[in-house]
């Protein structure tokens, strides 16, 4: 079988995956309807090619945070990747080097910091942060990233409960046993203390804790989340770095719009007359 | 089997019922168009999540008609619950009891109001009228349930005339042999008269007869079934302390518009800039 | 099998017809596009009720052209009733009269116009006349209907070609080997002349030709198969008494709006402040 | 089996052929979304058709940059029909002359120009050309169709790389071993060079190089592909004797949208008030 296209990969992955890490990867939040409408949305996108201009050299470089990748395209955030290959975050990190892209890594991924970064020691990268209850977990989290080169904080703020997966309760899934959530910890804790209860992001958490995360760290912030252009401007008022939006695959809140459809909304109000 | 969302329990209601009893419950009016769009009008719905607000702590409880209920949330009036449970009636009011919410009681329950009411004596209660032409009986109907607690009258104006349920003309089902339809008669009225005829909203009755209906009841009216702008209006000028509006969940006139696309497009009306 | 709706009639007429008959029945010209998109139409109808309204007495009765009909609903022209019912047209003609509507008789019956009116003599028929192109014949034709009692002549103008039908093609249907096209003559003439050639409209028919009907014919004209505003407006210039706004069924020119899509796009233009 | 429309000889055709050649002909570019686009755009295409005109004469003549054909018909550019008919673009040729239409000829069919022409020499033809990063070659296959009396230069821009077919990379089709690409070689140079590769138009083309094919020809050049208003502008700058607004079948960049879609927004834009 020649795997051509993503779909064809993800045909190969459901068969060679137990049904339970499938579902985990591949299921969204309630009726997945906005998993779907992710999909759907890319589909009404419309190209409009413009021909006869010479392309037989062509340069997709960009910057981002001021660091150069070769394409616009980063690895957004995503946990647990033993769960589907040896190496989890190892592998991905050595492809996005190779592919000169940013990785976003996740608090959540099944590596160790330190063993992402060992990896592929010239790849950009970014940490994305569940800020947790506890302040000195959550400070000591983002420092080490900071000194392990990760280059902005990626903050998520979509998940002040967790997403609401039935097939992950249908499945009786329970990462905790599966993994050992490295990264919360750093190194020499790690077989100091007991394992750690895998906890959503602080639900207390507002705008005006922005400036306490501004003052643990100079990495640019990055708010990752964000669906709505009210949102969008206080981000600006709180003078962070950017936002990333983002509906989390649909697997956090079903019911609200794919990102595509957001942003073109806006496109619509800035450009109007193009319409 | 684990339930986990409405669907699994609707497979599961499919399983246990008879066939008739499930047709009866499930299906629409004709071509259930209205029915199935219903469930469609709620998948259209894009929620905008604002982020970063404190969740810690949320407060659902809001107040209807003067009385506070945990969420805004009435189980809607539904007859024939012994149907699908032996309580019944004395079942669904233990529930809402529990949830601290609001309970709308058929006129076609299958259990007595008295039964009801001891059943869970603290809960919030209306009493839902298909106004009979009986005058009389309809008098002593509103008023034995004003006398027995209930708080509100909800009187349907969208059945003048029965849905055209064609399962239950294929299925012959007649409610009527298998249920005694207590309600319309005082507990002492059950064993000495016959078993009633289930009958139809008086088809007769019109605007002018609402203040029949205020002379008689000192509780709050509330119209059930309102979907266009035109009534609601007449409702305002009426003197009726709210309505309701529904399409009878497809089961009455077919063809009609989903409940939930009538209030979005009063809110375009109302916001026309949010668009 | 109760047969509570149309999709049930429908289901008994294919189990009982021949293939070839249900085809040419249930056809519509080419991909059958208008004809589907005529029902998807209906369905998009959102019907808008207002309640409390005193109905315990409805009168649907109305006038066409000047005569009563118990409700505004007639039968639409269609030909070759005795393809499916013994009796054909007959029967058409007594139901229609008993239902008191206007039941509109094709050129094409499978009936003498004599056979029909002395089925149902009070009942009220217009006759729908597919313009030949021997004119002699067209002119004894009308004035035949008109002197058997017919009160309006349908001119069908949407059938300048045959409808394009793949399946009455690959069916190898002919309806001419068949029945016997009684109609295009006088009893008298039936059996001292051939079977005629089942014709299409005159193609060279114009508006100009319609003085020509004008002047043999005291009888209100109708035209079928207005499906513009333009030819609209044409034919109240032409003094015309009257359009049926209709594609066919679908089975003339595939690619045709649904006449219902064409009345709600007038009603739009009209009533601009209702949508 | 009787073929009465297009998708019988679609699904005769996929019986008959190999599932390479199947493929090859039927698929479109990745997802396929704008292959089946384009054939639900022409659905969408609703026709108004005006009655009461004589139609007994039909003339749909017209001209094409100057030439009679007998309907605003050509048969598109498409390569290699000798995978389907023994005779290949012969046979196209003498169809197209028979039917009076333009033949547009593509540089990769698979028989000589000389031997289309001998096949239908009094046929009216284009040459569809990929332009070769060798510009000997191009010139050479650019008089060679002019000398043999092709009528326009038909320069095809939306190919700068090929498209992502991905039923080809499954079924490892390789056109070059199947197929001599005799046209991009005088007759002469058939025997004597060997296998060409087939090369995508030269991805340095822009629209400067246009006065280039200006300068070595005498035809009227027509740009195929163009799907922008933009582009359409700079073809009218650039001294074009025509386009053709297409998107290659879908089997280029998918994404883009059906060019039937194209065309009605330009005249939404032209006719704001026919809407």
């Amino acid at each position: 079988m020649s795997l051509v296209c993503l779909a064809d990969f993800r045909a190969h992955a459901q068969e060679l995956l137990c049904k339970s890490t499938w579902d985990y990867i591949d299921g969204g939040a309630d009726d997945s309807f906005s998993r779907d409408e992710n999909i759907a949305a890319f589909k009404r996108i419309r190209l409009r090619p413009r021909f006869l201009r010479d392309v037989s050299e062509v340069d997709t470089r960009t910057t981002i945070q001021g660091q150069e990748i070769s394409a616009p395209i980063c690895i957004a955030p995503t946990g647990f990747h033993c769960l589907t290959w040896p190496d989890g975050e190892m592998s991905t990190a050595r492809a996005a080097q190779a592919a000169a892209i940013c990785y976003i890594t996740s608090t959540y991924a099944s590596c160790t910091l330190e063993d992402i970064v060992s990896a592929a020691p010239r790849g950009l990268r970014w940490f994305q942060l569940y800020a947790q209850p506890d302040r000195l977990l959550t400070k000591q989290l983002v420092q080490r990233a900071e000194s392990l080169g990760f280059q902005a904080l990626v903050i998520t703020v979509d998940v002040p409960v967790p997403g609401n997966r039935r097939h992950d309760v249908r499945n009786n899934l329970d990462l905790k046993t599966n993994l050992l959530l490295k990264d919360l910890r750093s190194p020499k804790e790690r077989y100091s203390t007991p394992h750690l209860q895998m906890t959503p992001i602080d639900p207390s958490m507002c705008w005006n804790d922005l400036s306490w995360f501004q003052s643990i760290t100079q990495l640019p912030i990055i708010l990752k989340g964000i669906l709505t252009k009210e949102d969008a401007e206080l981000a600006v008022r709180h003078n962070v770095q950017g936002i990333i939006v983002s509906n989390h695959g649909g697997r956090q809140l079903d019911g609200v719009a794919a990102s595509k459809m957001l942003i073109s909304q806006q496109e619509k109000m800035n450009h109007p007359t193009e319409e």
